[in-house]
């Protein structure tokens, strides 16, 4: 089962407590020196899921809804996974998860607290009423990431585990001319061909860079809280991503991302709160 | 201090356990048989509120990120509130509570599960990117919530709490005539003149009917998931809030709710996945 890349970076093995499970962060993942807060997520998930499997609850495989608040910065190497079921009902099961790290002198250092529910998603079955994805050109007409600054892609490896499409309409930062719009656009699928699951669309929702590079605000915003919300099960091949801002105050602004896929389903959304550091003089028409 | 209805509402005293406290749930607060959600959010966030100033870390004394997972519906009577801090920074402290109440035989039933996170949110400063409030008649220019049918007042004390002024625009679902738009506006404030502040958003937030009126889709719409973000401290008077809808899948539903200040300031959001039951024959265009 796990021989790609993002099942591997999936897998866990039970521990000496039940509802514990064991795992690593792969160098694989980075952005910068930190693990991408998607492959947080999605891990966090598959312990609870696993958790699940063990209570005999495997119906309920599917996330529906999912919030992480991100304690402090997940680094390669080894994990642990703490997993809680709250309430199993009859179409609903929700839990919680905490992952930990091993810090300097041994302690675990919590990285992640989520809770999560799981349900039962319908195959090829769309929502009833959902925004339309926005107009752009095809993959082949984006920007692949693979394009992108020499320096960018050695310091995130996590780039070469995505196939990553960028809407040329929103790549100006990139040559310091942001659009001041607050939107990026892109296609995206595993490098490796890996086809998307349920599980897959919270890494995917949190898989473009940071829309605050859009609106004129360089540097790492780094994830306070992610909620992600799960519609249906993708279809196979590319999905479709739309992230947006709409709100800035302080040193903290809301990421809002789409996925729709190739049938153009809205497949999940979420929403995010980041901290930024807004540069002297900045304004929000640049 | 606890003066107003919404004050006694939040009050907790402290149990036999740190961190532990003790409450109940007015009868007051009732939509239907249940506990309305808002409440529910802001007696939680009093907990946490609580536990920080016990820890000598009451200056992060504002919700900035509220994730509650509504497990069990919450009912008139005695409620333990159980809170755990899971990291605290320069600017943020986060932390979890779990509220309870008695089931039939004495055994602790959890009616909800939250993370959240504390800050210090600066007054008079709104944000510096937002969405405008939309253009809607002043709250005299509006429909009264103390002029809805008198079977809606009487199983939903909640509604004598508040003084809620619905835009006219929004609300011909009342006779069977819902716009199918998936939007409402309203005004808001507490029917006794309690001002508001940062933890009462949460309130308000969930304060509105379900937005599943406006598209065809009555009955009650139970929450599973909320998430607030709250972005500045609301300045004195009526608070402005839009609910919309824009995803329904199966028998779930999202509700995003703004509330701006009576500056214009947007001063929270929100999503929450909600279940409905969506009518034999319902159509999204309704």
């Amino acid at each position: 089962m796990d021989t790609t890349e993002y099942d591997i970076a999936l897998h866990l093995s039970d521990s000496d407590r039940p509802g514990r499970y064991s795992g690593a962060f792969g160098d694989g993942w980075r952005i910068g020196n930190a693990i991408n807060g998607g492959v947080v997520m999605a891990v966090a998930a598959a312990a609870i899921q696993r958790r699940l499997v063990a209570d005999g609850i495997e119906h309920h495989r599917d996330p529906v809804a999912f919030s992480g608040y991100f304690l402090t910065a997940s680094e390669p190497g080894p994990l642990t996974a703490t997993t809680e079921v709250l309430r199993s009902g009859r179409t609903l099961t929700t839990g919680q998860v905490s992952l930990t790290q091993s810090g300097p002198r041994g302690e675990a250092v919590e990285r992640m607290r989520a809770l999560m529910s799981l349900g039962t998603l319908i195959a090829d079955t769309g929502p009833l009423r959902q925004p339309d994805p926005p107009p752009m050109p095809g993959p082949d007409g984006c920007v692949a990431s693979t394009d992108a600054p020499p320096s960018l892609l050695s310091s995130s490896s996590l780039l070469e585990r995505l196939d990553l499409r960028l809407d040329p309409a929103c790549v100006g930062w990139a040559v310091g001319r942001p659009t001041g719009q607050g939107e990026m656009r892109a296609w995206l699928r595993m490098a490796d061909g890996r086809e998307p699951d349920p599980t897959m669309l919270l890494l995917a929702l949190d898989g473009l860079p940071p829309v605050a590079f859009d609106i004129g605000i360089p540097g790492w915003a780094p994830t306070l809280e992610f909620t992600a919300h799960v519609h249906a099960r993708p279809a196979r091949g590319w999905l479709q991503l739309q992230v947006t801002n709409h709100v800035l105050a302080g040193s903290m602004m809301e990421e809002d991302a789409r996925v729709w896929d190739s049938t153009g389903a809205l497949v999940a959304q979420s929403r995010q709160l980041c901290g930024v550091r807004v540069p002297p003089g900045w304004s929000p028409t640049a």
